[in-house]
């Protein structure tokens, strides 16, 4: 991937605010997605930043999103809520909900805020990270937009790739962001390979004869493969169902690829859980235990020939620090994409800053 | 394994009671320990049931276990609270834990209690399933109590098996109820396949140059390997943050091996978190959905050769009603340990009932 144009946050969240603000998004709803949008590039999260815009707007036009939803709560406790997101994009959501459960575990020492009616929000970290600034913990769960795993020993594709994202903060440490899919591999990486012409190792995904798939020239007839076999198959099941079914939000077959349909409502269910380390004690003696633990696992002797180990998170936290100083690599292919974008839409293009 | 004896839940239940009773627990904690002990068998989690008797009874006599803990709320919130187990079993602080966030998510829809200085408390699904005779969500997680697992890329034994369970209730279906470690394999499965001298899949274990070990003989030199490589290391250590960090129990060097030491206290932290889908709209139509889910990935088709999909739990289910009605098998060699430990209590031994 070759990237000669690096552009600064602030020039990225503009570009996409003005983007969504010239397709028909409220202008605060515009500027919190290039807010949001922006900070995904920014933390290296680029398979669900800006190069998600045109897909986005793809639906907008085919009318699959409602671009001034009436997003609210129509459920709540002490320490939960559902909130209805109108078919409103799932970031403008996510956002609101994490803020209430943010709200509600100040009170209550925990909070668990579920969604219905959402869409695709950008990478699950984005909301697990949200309580770090008030020195709490995140969790997120989300239903995925596409169906590319079939339950453990079957063939029909009825799972997606269901994330988990959790957050923890630290001392002086950076925070632990575990952001993960429950298969092994995500299909971008394998159109990598393919790209490259370069075979894929056995475990990514299988024929539909469950033998190994090496070639992902072939990766349209194959499966993806869940961590741990029936173990991955398990936790993207019990994912799905605590962040859509519980909602009353889609999973399985209800769930639509918004990837090859542009119109029809994806009622895509999220959840977000916040835990107040202060009602459990001192933050400042978790955090430095968080601190201590890191320490620890960074300093573990290593296997021969590996540099480093790392903690969940930390490349991401390392490449925050380089891109805000070096501007965020714009691929050519996506440059050029975005390039006819703002011709089309009449606002500046991105260049060098 | 064979399994000459077959004993009823009843009296297992009170076989552990009167063990524990002669040993020095209370008459209600011992009847507790049974209790759940017993269960752990019924559900076919037969390495964390009654198998763990002698080994519990080796730390009481060692001074590693408080007989007459006061286990106490230390910390509460509307939708928390930290439980300190005064190093007592396990199974009677997170009994109480699991009591406690059952009633506070009643009330705030949603409740995490966690526990410190507590101990070993059988399988994760124990508690995760508390929560579904009320119509309710549970999700537990633990720091496993002997540390087999490097960071990714590490040699240092840092990390346990941390486990994470989730019980969901459906309506006619049989409950969905994921109980995972978060390595591939266990070493319990090493062994089997050592006393049977099988090689071991690739994938399960790596040799200390990174390597893959096939030879169950030389697994003591060995490294388990995490589910999904890096993602399996992260979701061990944020349980293990979320479960022992968070309540200032143990985790990484200072988690004890209760295996090899009989004295120290282990500082054992785990949680339960408590959802209640009433809070979230018809129960009856959440259950309903779950079962629909269920179905549909039942009925997906199947790789060649696969002749059912099964759900999580769904096989530990069958169990249950299975050894119900013909008995909970207890393998020889375990049976005549059984025969010397009543043997030696003065207490009547399992017979085939």
């Amino acid at each position: 991937m070759t990237a000669t144009l690096r552009v600064s946050q602030n020039r990225l969240e503009k570009f996409i605010y003005e983007a969504f603000l010239k397709t028909g998004l409220p202008e605060s709803d515009a500027r919190t997605m290039g807010a949001l949008m922006a900070e995904a590039d920014l933390q290296g999260s680029d398979g669900h930043g800006v190069i998600r815009m045109v897909p986005y707007i793809t639906r907008f036009k085919g009318g699959g999103v409602n671009l001034t939803p009436n997003i609210r709560v129509v459920k709540e406790k002490a320490a939960m809520a559902l909130i209805d997101g109108d078919n409103g994009m799932g970031h403008l959501v996510m956002k609101q909900a994490t803020e209430l459960a943010i709200k509600k575990a100040k009170t209550a020492g925990v909070a668990w805020v579920g969604s219905v009616h959402s869409n695709h929000a950008g990478p699950a970290s984005l909301y697990a990270r949200m309580p770090l600034a008030h020195d709490m913990i995140g969790l997120y769960f989300a239903v995925g937009n596409a169906n590319h795993l079939p339950p453990w020993g079957g063939l029909s594709m009825l799972l997606s790739t269901n994330p988990i994202a959790c957050a923890i903060p630290a001392m002086h440490e950076a925070p632990v962001i575990l952001d993960m899919a429950t298969t092994v591999t995500s299909y971008g990486k394998v159109k990598a390979k393919r790209q490259r012409g370069e075979m894929m190792p056995e475990g990514w995904m299988i024929n539909r004869d469950g033998t190994p798939l090496l070639d992902p020239q072939h990766a349209d007839d194959g499966l993806l493969l869940p961590i741990g076999g029936y173990k991955g198959y398990g936790l993207a099941l019990i994912i799905g169902m605590l962040a859509g079914t519980l909602n009353g939000a889609a999973l399985g077959k209800d769930v639509v690829d918004f990837n090859h349909d542009a119109s029809t409502p994806t009622n895509t269910g999220q959840a977000i859980m916040v835990i107040d380390p202060d009602a459990f004690g001192e933050v400042k003696e978790f955090k430095e235990r968080m601190d201590s633990v890191i320490q620890e696992m960074r300093n573990s002797e290593r296997i021969k020939g590996v540099d480093r180990i790392w903690l969940p998170g930390e490349q991401s936290h390392q490449k925050r620090i380089d891109y805000a100083r070096d501007g965020i690599p714009i691929p050519d292919a996506l440059a050029k994409q975005l390039h006819g974008l703002a011709t089309e839409l009449g606002i500046a293009p991105l260049v060098a800053n």
